[in-house]
């Protein structure tokens, strides 16, 4: 393993809201060189700089080629194997793990790192709310994918990036990554200055990368009818009204973003030096101080901590 | 007024479910000949055959241009006048109502008056929920709405349509209407033999025809990874638990249809006799019988009643 992060969502077992019952292989996030491969692996080989995501997946199925290969039929749990570690089992490496052209140098590891979760997320949050060419996007969230939502829409061509933050830091990178606009005001407040910049109309793409009722509801009705949702934030005792969703006219899409099917261009786009998404990682620690890196992001002061095996 | 008829949404007043407090124009559906313009009405002509839906929009705002027209910015209820009558006023007539290349014969009537709403609408469910071809395509609720959900997804090249029905005679017009399969089971039994008919993963399309808890629900349980509902049936007391449609990694889009949208595609097929969507109603009744039609409605000894002024 070359590198590991800490994501936002294990912050929830951290955090005692998704109980934990006994010691727990912790972590999802992974590259590093390749050391063995099993028996029925033919297109990895030991020596490759490889980066898969948070479920295997045999990349073959039905549901693979439809490009959610995070519902593969025959998906695996990574994150079960735990890699917040040194070594790192993969399940079905061929259909997850995603070679680079070369061992990259040292100063393209995070950005590799962040697209094995992270930046993959915020990608498919923003392809699901349909960012694009025209469109005026709004992220609900500054969280590292929130952040890397606003890198994304931008790359996919977004006129114009609305970021929902309060925290001057993560202000600072989302004008980076190419927010335009920032809203401090959250829930009620947060959706009028939304419509206020929007003609009183909504968004037509909103990135939902939080998870909970407020943060969906705040998403819900930021954008605007005919407008898209792409919810990435892993939901956490949500529950939707029917009437309002069916009135306001919205598409909805998202879940567990489908990494493997965006690894090959995110890692060119890395790799070309076009993106940058490593810059969410403002600390990195040393694998044996990865306690650090839970409480920093736990307490907010981190955005994202990287951990060197 | 040429023809007016009575709607499955109109049944929710008159179970109670939607409280009524004082006498209430009904009906929105309508085909009729034009009496009179008002002074700022350009487009539309007196002696014009038109064809007009439930909201009235003026078909030019930013949210009518992207296909949206019952969220139109100034859209008005059509329905509040009421078309279960001789006359109606339709407002913003220009932006609304779409006239009939001629004064059409008897005969096409009824499927002019489909398109007017029931039409309209299962035609957006099922482009809600990207029917096309290659796609598998099932359809919850055997009402007028689901009935011509099937007819529109065969339009739009659908290969296989699963009809889920328990009722003989709309199982049989389901199949005229280009149904291959039909499901008799409901809840977790219809989406087993959904999934059954799929290869284990659900429809690629699924539209949600009823607006009940149950029908949402074995909506988003019968669609696959990646697949698409299309809601349509008016949402009464549904909500939709969080977690469950983030793992569905469905796409989920509805509401009230902007029937405008599809109009004149609509009356064209209609027109040159390609689709026949007038055979939902199987009860014609003078106006002044329109009682006799919501209750054959109710009791569900008719589909969908045609009302004759």
């Amino acid at each position: 393993m070359s590198a590991t992060c800490v994501c936002g969502s294990d912050l929830w077992p951290y955090r005692g809201i998704d109980p934990v019952q006994q010691p727990t292989p912790m972590g999802h996030e992974y590259v590093g060189i390749v050391e063995e491969i099993g028996s029925d692996v033919t297109t990895i080989t030991p020596g490759q700089f490889v980066i898969g995501s948070f479920f295997a997946s045999d990349n073959t199925c039905e549901i693979c080629r439809a490009g959610y290969q995070s519902s593969c039929r025959h998906r695996e749990s990574v994150g079960e194997n735990g890699a917040q570690a040194q070594f790192l089992r993969v399940p079905l490496a061929d259909g997850t793990l995603v070679a680079t052209p070369d061992v990259p140098s040292d100063d393209l590891l995070p950005s590799l790192l962040a697209a094995s979760d992270v930046l993959g997320t915020g990608w498919f949050g923003a392809v699901a709310a349909a960012a694009g060419p025209g469109k005026t996007v709004a992220v609900v969230g500054d969280g590292a994918v929130g952040l890397l939502g606003i890198l994304s829409a931008r790359q996919l061509g977004a006129e114009r990036i609305i970021a929902m933050s309060r925290h001057e830091s993560r202000q600072q990178l989302a004008r980076e990554f190419g927010a335009t606009d920032i809203v401090t005001e959250r829930g009620v407040d947060g959706v009028a200055a939304v419509k206020e910049l929007t003609n009183g109309l909504g968004a037509h793409s909103v990135i939902e990368a939080v998870g909970t009722q407020e943060s969906m509801l705040q998403a819900l009705r930021s954008t605007r009818p005919g407008g898209h949702v792409g919810y990435v934030g892993v939901s956490h005792d949500v529950t939707l009204p029917g009437e309002e969703m069916f009135f306001s006219h919205v598409h909805l899409h998202g879940g567990p973003a489908p990494v493997r099917r965006f690894l090959p261009e995110l890692i060119d786009l890395i790799w070309n030096r076009t993106i940058d998404p490593g810059k969410v990682f403002d600390l990195t620690l040393p694998l044996d101080r990865a306690a650090e890196g839970y409480a920093a992001m736990d307490e907010r002061r981190a955005i994202k901590a990287l951990l060197r095996p």
